[in-house]
């Protein structure tokens, strides 16, 4: 058994955009499991946006990370060592592991991943949080309907890359933008009817108005911003927005001004809608079980970037917050 | 029989606020009824928000109104002659008649209104098309439910005013903003627990924090731009905004800019809704009712401010625009 942990922690709270000196890599001894508890080595970390808002001294949906207190995030282990009933070595599980190399727990939390079914990378993208971000903001806030056209911004993340392949899944049209050349090439392959880099655009609305010449039913947006300016008025009559994510305004040092836009709901009676995954927890289940169809049959690809060490979890981080990744990024922490 | 009309039309296209210039009254003959058709006296002409937006060479909810036409608007009048099955000569009917002392309809789109309930100019305010648009905002729109804490920007406008009592009838706690002292004690006697006169608060956040010290669960807002920036950080977890009208932005001759905010749609799961009152026509039989009931009950008052003279209905529109109103305003045309 293992005896050292290593941890990475909140080590100063970052002003724009994080850099590795806002983070601690630190090691501890690592006790044997009591009774009831097990201990799962890490797998694969998951880094996500929202991260960015717990590392403000600011209460948000969720109250914010110590200075000194382990990063927190989803993760996939294996179970190394079980005094728990519920649980044996061997077993695949996802959970909010925090960004370490090992997991002391008591089971609470914790789903049982089935490594048969998908690679277990997969419980934490398209078959996990991000996933079930894309499904239940398609579905359940934003309603979409076959033959609906659907805009989505940050469409080659984690999120939008899902949403849109559910799009197409549900017999939508389906453009979005990204911010590099080989992610536009990425969207095409997954069915995007249209897609471009918002970094080699000048004029976002009359790009958005080739890719939706229908105008736009559902608006998916992650990016919010400039982007969102160019979106909302080509919304269409009872159109709705479902607000994922505003990843153009988490590292700004000063927020912001745009324009006002917010007749445009009245005039074309727009819904807009923001959520998030952990409203829907008694869902996940149907939903999980809908994305496994539709990953078994082909129609649901996991696009992955990962990085290797959790070392390099800071850095993974920080890239994903400047695009870097395609799909859902991972730090794999260690092998299975 | 009459036979002369009076009319107003659109003489000029408004660069910010309007002014008299913008309008022209002329006068023609009026034709006696034919077979099918009647002939309606205007009583009380309506005077809206809206009509700025028809004003515009910009194709909104409604086409513009072309140069040299009729100016839009409900009023309400009575029957001088029927040659018309449906209808006979004393009738009381409201409908879109434009800015005109006469109309010869052919009965389409004509509401009888019974003037033994209210006084008839109520079936342009209360019982009309403002008190039905506060009716459905707050409770179809903003689904505002007992003990709920709501907030009405424009609080003493024809929609506000009724919006808020609906509110206190609700069983909720209500406060709002209106533009004069006055309003704001017309406020208080409506029943709204608190109400400030934005003219002369300079910290509005600081002010509706007082005003709404649990919070905003249902914003109901008439007027957007800088008041509206100060409530959504107010708002509630899954708090409803419902947008009714953004007046404060209607006559900038160039657009405004503020601050993001879309971000707390996410962090609180906030729905915000725009509506118009047309879209729930079929509804309306169902809250008129209601809203008469109200009425009769005492628990609901018609708050009017009335100009006298087609002539003045420019001046009267114009004052609406900048806030000189308290309650519907309206323009009595002719005596019943």
């Amino acid at each position: 058994m293992p005896t050292m942990n290593r941890q990475i922690t909140l080590a100063a709270r970052p002003k724009g955009i994080p850099s590795s000196t806002d983070f601690r890599l630190v090691e501890s001894e690592l006790p044997d499991a009591k009774q009831g508890h097990l201990l799962i080595r890490t797998l694969f970390l998951s880094v996500d946006p929202y991260m960015r808002g717990r590392m403000r001294d600011q209460a948000s949906y969720a109250a914010p990370v110590g200075l000194g207190d382990l990063m927190p995030g989803g993760a996939v282990g294996v179970v190394e060592q079980s005094r728990h009933p519920g649980f044996a070595a061997g077993d695949i599980v996802e959970g909010m592991f925090g960004w370490q190399a090992y997991m002391l727990s008591q089971g609470e939390g914790l789903r049982k991943v089935d490594p048969a079914l998908a690679p277990v990378s997969t419980a934490l993208g398209v078959l996990g949080m991000t996933g079930l971000t894309a499904y239940f903001g398609m579905l359940d806030i934003a309603k979409t309907e076959a033959g609906e056209s659907v805009y989505i911004s940050g469409a080659a993340g984690a999120v939008g890359s899902v949403a849109g392949q559910i799009g197409k899944i549900l017999g939508c049209h389906v453009a979005g933008s990204a911010g590099s050349e080989e992610k536009v090439q990425l969207l095409k392959e997954l069915g995007f009817d249209d897609a471009f880099n918002y970094k080699s655009e000048k004029d976002y609305a009359a790009r958005i108005r080739s890719a939706c010449p229908q105008g736009i039913d559902v608006y998916f947006d992650n990016v919010g911003g400039t982007m969102t300016d160019a979106v909302v008025p080509q919304m269409n009559l009872r159109g709705r927005i479902a607000v994922c994510g505003q990843i153009s305004q988490y590292n700004l040092e000063q927020p912001e001004t745009g324009p006002r836009w917010l007749f445009h709901t009245i005039v074309k009676r727009l819904r807009i809608e923001g959520f998030l995954v952990f409203d829907f927890a008694a869902e996940i289940p149907r939903a999980l079980e809908q994305m496994a169809v539709w990953y078994r049959e082909d129609r649901l690809r996991a696009e992955e970037t990962i990085t290797d060490g959790l070392e390099n979890a800071p850095e993974a981080f920080i890239g994903m917050l400047q695009g870097n990744n395609i799909g859902k990024q991972l730090v794999r922490v260690s092998e299975l």
